[in-house]
């Protein structure tokens, strides 16, 4: 292999991206049990009592690991998919990575204010986000056959898109829905990853589009 | 080698969730230093003394170091089995990550609350969480022969098991004991990574097992 | 491959030094959302109002985030080119490493001081302290063909030289603007994102170039 | 390549070692600058007076900085020679990693008292035992040659041991004339870092030995 052919290859492998990545993810996942306050047991209160009371932080911080265990799995799958980055793909993901760290704050947001309208829709702002940096990285790299493992016929790309656009208006439709009915909007942001294991199982029997969503 | 080939490596490779396993366990055991506060002197007291009274502190860090550092050296052994991931794989690693993200929260209920059944229970479900979805991931790496690095016979898998339910049934014993002996239940957190240790020398002597612990 | 030559190419092997820098990226990146609090509601006053104050703080985490992803981006165009590490550049990567893990503490002020030439002095300080290590680590590896993956000839060189020390004089000018033109000062600090991403799209033409940005 | 023969591979292979490692790493020098706080000013207080209060902060951050940054130099250093683990080496490194995380907690404890006896003799605890594992580990793999890359011969085995026991015995030092020589132990943490670039510089000479140190 001469030189300028090791250099492309190293310009172009992904693996930075994905360590970097992984790691965002990792302190993700663990700085979201930092919500999570061991209790001061005021006077007289029971410690069982106490515990009750962190419950709320206890389902948003579930609620958060699942979103971003999701949006884990979903960039896993689709860079199984690409074997070469460009540089309009490394700003794509870092752009990812935005949303993704903002989720902790979205989580503590919304464990403290659950039924406010500004904290549901931040956190589906956030969401909105997320899934917009993913719709764009998806048609991205199926535009940009060289940059894939396998080529992505129009069929599956499409596919792709619609899969990714359903949550995207799921959670638009949620931050619409916040100032007047938040408690159906939390209910979006509750149901998103129910549907997400839903497709996953639906998939398994088209697994052509697993990477997609 | 053609490019279904390539793309279906690339699927089942589980380079990624060993590293984000890595980082999440990076990241916990630095954290649970962050539980020792530096003492603020009140009055006439020195250091020493206020050095002495962050002991309990020390130890429930110390406690879950070697029980983060177990759950880590125990996951790389039995990922010395695995060659390939799948789906199912994926997921079962991202529900280990989820008892294994909230031991630095019991870790800190335990150092506050010591005997507390409370506090107790809380760290026994954590830990209990955790080894069940060990054994859940050995079940079903171990009935999946394709995703094995070298094939496990049946005894091998039922020792595994074994090995595995011994742990899972003292935390649980652990939790029922909490209300009424607190100091038991707290003992048996104690002594479980010290029969880990003198598991893994039992293991030396019969290494097939190894993995399974 | 005899054993002398397997330790020589591990001990030049830069996969540590990247893994390392990747994990510090991924963690302040990470880091700066703590920055933002969730408000606490004063009597009477709406969340909304509340999130409205904390606008400041969300601008000084963009602003950081955006130089701590322009840092790691270059950081991984320049690693391209380097296919040996030796001590020098470890420890070079090391120094880099230091101011990089200021930026946190650097946004931290300046969300709060904005004004203030001392914060603006401090930020400065981190940012040129970080540009001189680029600067250093460049002329260090260009001056070493031998730790190069292809390479650079005298015009690139001096070309990578310029660039980089466009936004050294930037930054060192901001920090002596600071004490009496703080406004123009922080100015700088904004448009030096904005700059680097016009660079990038102007270097799309002199892709031999991109390295050294 | 037969199956049991890949298994061993992978059992031995210490590549994950090596990424906890990083990550814990990458996670110390970035909570190092927590230990910063932004000043409040009191009335009256100009910034510039408030940020050379916490000039001590800093100076202990940069020390602790410095001092994680060799220790994993010289990790690094030392894995260039190994090319097998076993499980006495993954517990090894983990119990090197131990009082790794504990030097943040050191460092904030010496910040705040660095006259204290006690705050002295804890910083000290803790970089004797992060050496005595050091020690530990050189001597145990270069007593299993298969462990290596390279086999190690007895002088630079021994000099390696000499070379580990200087700072043990510095730092043990320290720790002994904290009570009554506060200011001889601090200068003795602080010269530490120095010695070992001295020393690396003199290595240069002697290339056989740097692993060691």
């Amino acid at each position: 292999m001469d030189h300028s052919n090791e250099h492309a290859n190293r310009r172009h492998d992904p693996s930075r991206v994905l360590a970097l990545t992984d790691g965002v993810v990792a302190i993700i996942l663990t700085l979201l049990v930092l919500e999570l306050h061991v209790p001061e047991l005021a006077g007289g209160q029971g410690l069982r009592e106490a515990v009750r009371e962190i419950r709320p932080s206890f389902t948003a911080f579930l609620l958060s690991f699942i979103i971003v265990a999701i949006a884990w799995a979903v960039h896993r799958d689709l860079f199984v998919l690409i074997r070469h980055t460009d540089r309009a793909l490394v700003w794509l993901n870092l752009t990812y990575l935005l949303p993704l760290c903002l989720i902790p704050f979205g989580a503590s947001l919304l464990s403290r204010y659950d039924r406010e309208p500004t904290a549901l829709r931040i956190y589906g702002l956030i969401l909105v986000a997320m899934t917009l940096t993913r719709l764009a990285t998806w048609v991205y790299v199926t535009g940009h056959a060289h940059l894939l493992s396998a080529p992505v016929d129009p069929d599956s790309r499409r596919w792709g898109i619609v899969l990714i656009t359903v949550p995207l208006a799921g959670y638009a439709a949620a931050m619409v829905l916040a100032t007047d009915f938040p408690r159906f909007s939390l209910a979006i942001y509750t149901i998103a990853p129910i549907a997400y294991f839903a497709g996953m199982l639906l998939a398994r029997r088209a697994p052509d589009l697993e990477a997609a969503g």
